[in-house]
């Protein structure tokens, strides 16, 4: 059985998104300034080039991604990814109510409306073996307060935003302790750590 | 010329301190968790213990700074430290009045009421060829606002507060970029970072 993960790239603020989403570009540099491709499944999201460095860590962690759960904002922000996530699985998207142009499941998407530990079961029986991976703050957020979290990934990066979505937000039962990081990586301006939720 | 510095202890979701002043026992683990002893000239403040990884970093960057800079909301709040800064160091107060019991300066504390360049140009003359320390984020907050400040120091703890004090409170001018880390250590339940202030 693998673990769930989230990961997120966030702000020395404590940011994964400026105000009004905004601040992606910020963000998401490391995304682009490497030598080594990491290959995109979206027919809209081109591949990123990071470090080595950050290659190492990353390649193998998507590779052993299974299934990926994410809320419904990111799956209409990102426009479903045109039609497949980047990272070439299937992935489940937690709403209230399932898209209107999307009647029916898909091996790209799946909905589910009863909610976190369904969503999360639906994604482990999607993973296999593999790994889950939560993409989102409120996805993050209701794993942790569900006790359905395993490992939380940050990549760091040197901006200050100022304002925006918190990593978890509106967390509720605070305050919670990780373990670790379990695994420190320094990118090309970018700061990977990886953490292990206290069970 | 010595640099302005600031540093501060930090949650994972990026406060500084807890909603009402607390979580300081979260966020200060790491000054008790080792078997360094780095020694306190305050007579309330014990000394801490730090593991041989923390203290590698930290000893000789308090031994390079030579003057601190702080707001009268962390001077109050610590009961002036019962008189000298832990660090043991002469440290400047940045106040809008200053305090009725302290009318004199003297050789622990220097009370400003001009403002920021008037305090760091103060903490500097104090400082000479070494270091001036900024703590608290509202200080740290107008030095980077006012472009005093050279570099910022993160003692990334693996915990969630959910809310409370940021780290650069009420940041006017963002996004704010910064290089680095120009250094990553890992202590035990604690990340140090550093990172220099783009000008």
């Amino acid at each position: 059985m693998g673990k769930v993960t989230t990961g997120a790239t966030m702000s020395l603020d404590g940011f994964i998104a400026g105000p009004g989403d905004t601040g992606f570009e910020l963000l998401f540099q490391w995304y682009g300034n490497g030598d080594v491709e990491i290959p995109s499944a979206s027919p809209e999201v081109p591949s990123i080039r990071i470090s080595a460095a950050s290659a190492e860590l990353i390649k193998p962690e998507w590779q052993n991604t299974g299934a990926l759960l994410v809320g419904r904002h990111l799956y209409d922000l990102t426009n479903a990814w045109g039609g497949r996530h980047p990272m070439d699985v299937p992935t489940v998207v937690l709403t209230h109510k399932r898209p209107e142009n999307r009647p029916e499941d898909d091996e790209n998407f799946v909905f589910v409306t009863e909610g976190i530990e369904a969503a999360i079961a639906k994604a482990k029986e999607l993973a296999g073996d593999k790994n889950v991976g939560v993409n989102g703050g409120q996805m993050a957020r209701q794993c942790l307060e569900a006790g359905l979290l395993d490992e939380v990934g940050i990549e760091l990066v040197p901006v200050l935003l100022g304002s925006g979505t918190p990593l978890f937000a509106e967390l509720g039962a605070t305050p919670v302790q990780f373990e670790g990081p379990i695994t420190v990586v320094e990118g090309t301006g970018v700061t990977h750590l990886r953490y292990r939720v206290k069970k």
